[in-house]
């Protein structure tokens, strides 16, 4: 974490970042979670079209806010890429990683790991290692994988209760992120290599997840899900409002290809799903309803606006199982602050009494 | 706690107790746990012809002890049940715990809430309320029912990472938890009845994992497949030599009702299935294998001894996701010690660095 914070110096302890939800953790989430003393995340996904306006937002961002001294070199958020796009995201990404060298770029979804060592390579290069590496990982297999190929500053480490898209076999948090640890600190002595920050991703919501993931070993943890429901947030209100309703996430949300297939999005290699709100569309794909016709009233409810989403409507609310302590849309700054703070007082109060 | 704590005044903080597998946890492991100042349960599972023998066989061990003062008025070792199995369960069990007065009853699975209430009546009338009632939920709406049926003196709350059965659907600890509790609180605020005390189940293996359980409110945590790895657990070697040896659980176990069919224990609610580690049996079952044959090759199996398990084998190897973290063999009191020192110790060394 000393290291990371080095790279990181606006931040504060312990570091809460944003993932980068695709569209919609944009400049405005990712440098308001940033401002205060966290690591937003941009959410460019499998496209670098939106990018190039997006990093320039924050830069002009940058120049309005106090928090960021001069002897940061990077530009103070990350960005999120989805590998499975292929070369052509890596092409039209690294002039703009070179010109603006965000302070991480996070590599999700490759369709073969050496997509992680060119990313790695060439964005170590372009940016004199000022951008720092991010791997999301899910699996012990692929935590070592990624750490003898890359050397990730991060490894963000998500377990199975994570919104949005994931693996679909994972554990979650509470074993997965010990036996990551345990396996990439034995890995990275045996070699004589600095070994990866781990951060913790997937289910945290509030400061008790939080604290459980440092309790875990975590220097510090992500928070999507928890980030839909902050005015900065490019979500629609229909998506928002269903965000705030559902509860009891473990029965009221699943993780599969449906969403995808629905909304078109099907270049996700095999192994990872999308964690939505159960709602109409699943529960007519459990009936049997065809791909064809439910994708056809899918089509359908878009032309509803914010009313096609909720539990009883069809478009996707991608959101984790901790979907149910999301009650109220709070600024991204509040989120953050609130967050990293009770953390901070819950493992106190709990260590205090024993 | 402090209200289990009069109850169980040979507990330390915070409260270890091991899950009650059937056939698994029997007199000695139960014992032994609870000897280290936790509290052990016994796996009586769907049938009580064991009962009687192990609790008395406690009974004995208890007098040999000088952990357990005069004060102790109930036997220092919990039984859990399985309440699909019916009325004729409850009938067989009553006189056993009118006689004895274990520390608490551990209902789990009732095909309707209504067992709920009737077991709860029954045992608190037949033992004066000396034996606690501990009910295992995975959901906040079963919590909630739960708490309104029968105000229980525990709610055992189970995230997804189990091993063994639970719900199919289900979440992680991290959301869970907190959710449940959020949810329990406000009932028990709103009725001005006595909130249950959250004890915390599934994934958790050692003094991370548990530090993070307290972490997120909970008050003491459960431990399955680490004692599995104990000399006291009834398991066949080469169950136990599986376990030792399954790593990467999030990929390598899967929960399902596969070794339910293969083992004819066909009884359960169709909502629950069991973790257990990935093997030959289920691999031949994701290939189409029948289950007639699947079945055929699973008694063939048996006859194998202890070479019939293993991930090249057929035979249920039961364990949480986080079986990998369990790595070699360990007295249960050692085991017992060892996890609630390091999470005491894990928890204070968290927040010192804040």
């Amino acid at each position: 974490m000393a290291e990371l914070q080095k790279s990181y110096p606006w931040t504060r302890t312990p570091l809460v970042a944003c993932g980068p939800m695709r569209l919609i953790a944009l400049s405005k989430l990712a440098f308001e979670v940033s401002n205060a003393g966290g690591l937003g995340f941009i959410g460019a996904g499998s496209d670098a079209s939106i990018l190039s306006a997006e990093l320039e937002k924050v830069k002009q961002l940058q120049t309005s806010s106090s928090n960021f001294g001069s002897e940061t070199s990077a530009l103070p958020v990350g960005v999120g890429f989805l590998l499975w796009a292929g070369d052509k995201l890596l092409d039209d990404a690294l002039p703009l990683l070179e010109s603006y060298k965000p302070a991480a770029i996070w590599l999700f979804a490759p369709t073969e790991p050496q997509q992680l060592t060119k990313w790695t390579e060439a964005v170590r290069r372009v940016t004199q290692s000022k951008t720092k590496i991010w791997i999301q990982v899910g699996t012990v297999k692929d935590a070592l994988e990624a750490t003898k190929l890359c050397q990730p500053e991060v490894l963000v480490v998500q377990g199975t209760d994570a919104g949005g898209h994931g693996l679909e076999k994972c554990a979650g948090l509470i074993p997965l992120l010990p036996e990551v640890d345990d396996a990439v600190t034995a890995h990275c002595r045996a070699e004589g290599i600095a070994k990866p920050t781990m951060i913790a991703a997937g289910g945290i919501m509030d400061g008790r997840g939080a604290a459980a993931s440092l309790a875990l070993g975590a220097s510090g943890f992500v928070m999507g899900t928890r980030y839909l429901a902050s005015p900065e947030a490019v979500i629609a209100k229909g998506y928002q409002h269903a965000v705030l309703k559902a509860a009891d996430g473990g029965i009221n949300t699943a993780r599969g290809k449906l969403y995808d297939t629905l909304r078109g999005t099907t270049d996700w290699p095999l192994h990872y799903g999308g964690r939505g709100v159960l709602n109409e569309s699943h529960r007519d794909a459990e009936k049997g309803m065809s791909v064809k016709e439910n994708k056809r009233r899918y089509d359908e409810a878009l032309k509803l606006g914010d009313d096609g989403w909720g539990e009883n409507a069809r478009l996707t609310t991608y959101a984790g199982t901790g979907v149910g302590l999301v009650t109220e849309i709070k600024s991204a700054a509040a989120i953050t602050e609130e967050v990293r703070g009770d953390a901070v007082s819950i493992l106190k109060r709990t260590s205090s009494k024993l």
